[in-house]
């Protein structure tokens, strides 16, 4: 196949035997021919008991030094892994990132990575070595050891495939591929052989958290061809791949869905230029983050404006918003908790009409009823009674055909 | 007082509260004028328990690989210390070896520094910031991190005080100075205010194992005033200072002694040249350390071969010694497992005649047998009975007058 970047995290490196599974799975990819670049986490627990040690000395200690202490976890990882690699007969290198050199800003604790010398891990490929490196940092142009945040390492991984120009990024994790939707409520759920990135990153933004969104974006911006795959499993996983690589898409790849989310509404706004802004920003400077937003057409003056948040923002936005419903004298807040969001997600919605009309009238012939519509170019997300989370999800994968390969 | 280098070990940073209190020391080094580097090695076990995971992949993991594992250890080290420092107050920055760029040579496990780049702790302290810098630990021409081996931080901190010409070097132990013998043994041994270089490198290396070995010498190449205090009891402890630093030197400084000592003794062997490296090479040979040899004038052709070596090693050594006894031609070979190493050490009987003989007067009137003898420039040991080492040291320590001032 060429150069393939191997990523697995925290659980599949969590302790020795599996890390000596890791080795020889790499060992497995060098045998079938390929070059291998491997990066790795730290072994799941470790980097929460680095930041456990922190917080004992300061509750929010300075970035700069939480990004030296945390940084060894992937540190250990890549020697251990290497020792695997090696009593297994395999040569192998490690490199951290600053050895790499992984250039970033100086964003501690979530740095961007700026450039990859690629010479040093090339030279080593070409002696036959496997190159182990540290995900998650690097260095900023200062020599500083920086980290890219949690989870950092897919994004690690699909900049050094980027860099490297390898065949494909293969991301390890505990699942073993994107599925049409969760298989604990849908048990026809079916594992998908590709999606797009397009809908892979509604889908992980709707709580399908297979990948870093980040990565994702990462990987779709250079081109780098990403495979979500199974440690523990054998299988070939899913491939996410680029809109045109098929002539013909599914018109729906999958179900997403959302538990947590809470609705409220301000009813009885002035209909007039601005208002939107006054509502949200009090929210945004409170730091609740607000995922969908919905005002529809004005009568006598007035509008409804209605949003979504995480239900544990719930109290403290609407105490926010009865405040600025004195203040714009709006008719009264309303709102509820108990919500849930179901999205259908597909490229092919694009070129398909009926889409919504197909969902709208499943649903109806349920009789779940259907509080908020959102649509954007590759998805309708609906917002229905919490009760329904599990019927509206079967309806719509039935509906839909998704079982079907 | 200008620039001081402090070193704390393993247990000086064993948990958090015990790197709050060191953060403490340090900021009353900076009160009282200084400017301060500080060197530290891992927190007490954290070494072995990386040692152990490597272990349990590989017995004999490869070198290179130990060195990326076991240097995160310090790591951890220098970013809490530094966020302790930062959390009462005080601006601090940490480096690891590679980061300050301690250069050393590609020896994994045992490296040896080459060169360390000042520039940048120079640039840190001039910004009034303390510098923590990981122990033990640098990087290679090739920037492959490396280590110095076991104990290696005193001669990180040793280093870094020479490099930066710094006023004197503090080594922080468990013990609050180097004294004229162990008080276990003696109960009116004192603290010595200040010790010569060459006495310090004769006690430690006959048991008193308050410093590393090498870290004295290379004190002693660059001349670094070296001071050894408590972590936990206040105290200027012991200043290791150069000989010529005095006009007059006491004569003996100290008593030091082994237990752990055996002797073996081939009798009637052949007296021609040639015969000390026939019985020695293969006793190296079996990587068995010897200690003291002794061979006196031979009487009717023959000659009596002694020497000493750890009492672990003694019935291996024993082994050998047969074997070569035979072909030499050897009358016989005899040992002792229960023998001990008691030595005077001090600069001042060079100058001094009569330091032997007050001590075998005194050795002799307490009835004490002198099994063997052994003089170097500023020590003279005897081996006798393991019954009489307390004996012995406290005789000694009286007859020199080793309790007052």
């Amino acid at each position: 196949m060429g150069l393939i970047v191997q990523k697995y995290g925290g659980t599949s490196v969590a302790n020795i035997e599996r890390i000596q599974a890791v080795a020889e799975r790499v060992i497995k990819a060098v045998k079938d021919g390929n070059d291998v670049v491997v990066v790795v986490s730290a072994m799941s627990g470790e980097t929460n008991r680095l930041i456990a040690l922190a917080k004992e000395i300061d509750p929010e200690p300075a970035a700069r030094e939480m990004d030296v202490l945390v940084s060894t976890g992937e540190q250990v990882t890549i020697a251990l892994l290497s020792m695997a690699l090696h009593s297994l007969g395999q040569e192998a290198v490690s490199f951290t990132g600053p050895q790499v050199r992984i250039l970033t800003d100086s964003a501690h604790g979530k740095a961007r990575i700026l450039d990859i010398d690629q010479q040093k891990i090339d030279s080593q490929l070409k002696a036959g070595k496997v190159v182990v490196v540290a995900g998650f940092q690097g260095q900023d142009e200062h020599g500083n050891i920086t980290t890219l945040g949690r989870g950092g390492s897919d994004t690690s991984a699909v900049a050094l495939a980027a860099a490297l120009k390898a065949a494909e990024c293969q991301i390890y994790t505990d699942v073993d591929g994107v599925y049409t939707t969760d298989p604990r409520v849908e048990p026809n759920a079916r594992r998908l052989d590709t999606i797009t990135f397009e809908e892979m990153l509604e889908m992980a933004s709707l709580g399908a958290k297979v990948l870093q969104i980040r990565s994702v974006e990462f990987a779709g911006k250079y081109n780098v061809p990403l495979r979500v795959l199974s440690s523990f499993t054998e299988g070939s996983g899913t491939l996410i791949t680029f809109e045109d690589d098929k002539m013909e898409q599914p018109v729906i790849s999958g179900i997403a869905f959302n538990r947590d989310e809470a609705k409220l509404t301000l009813v009885g706004v002035p209909d007039k230029p601005g208002v939107a802004s006054d509502i949200l920003s009090p929210i945004g400077e409170a730091n609740i983050e607000i995922d969908m937003i919905i005002q529809n057409v004005g009568a006598d003056g007035t509008t409804d404006f209605t949003f979504t948040v995480h239900r544990n923002d719930y109290d403290k936005a609407k105490a926010i918003l009865v405040d600025i419903a004195n203040k714009l004298g709006a008719r009264e807040v309303s709102g509820d908790k108990k919500i849930v969001k179901v999205s259908v997600v597909g490229v092919g919605m694009r070129s398909h009409a009926g889409v919504a009309s197909t969902m709208f009238k499943a649903l109806g012939s349920e009789g779940i009823n259907i509080q908020m519509i959102s649509t954007s170019e590759i998805k309708i997300s609906v917002v229905v009674e919490e009760k329904y989370l599990e019927l509206t999800v079967r309806t719509l994968h039935d509906c839909f055909g998704l079982e079907q390969e």
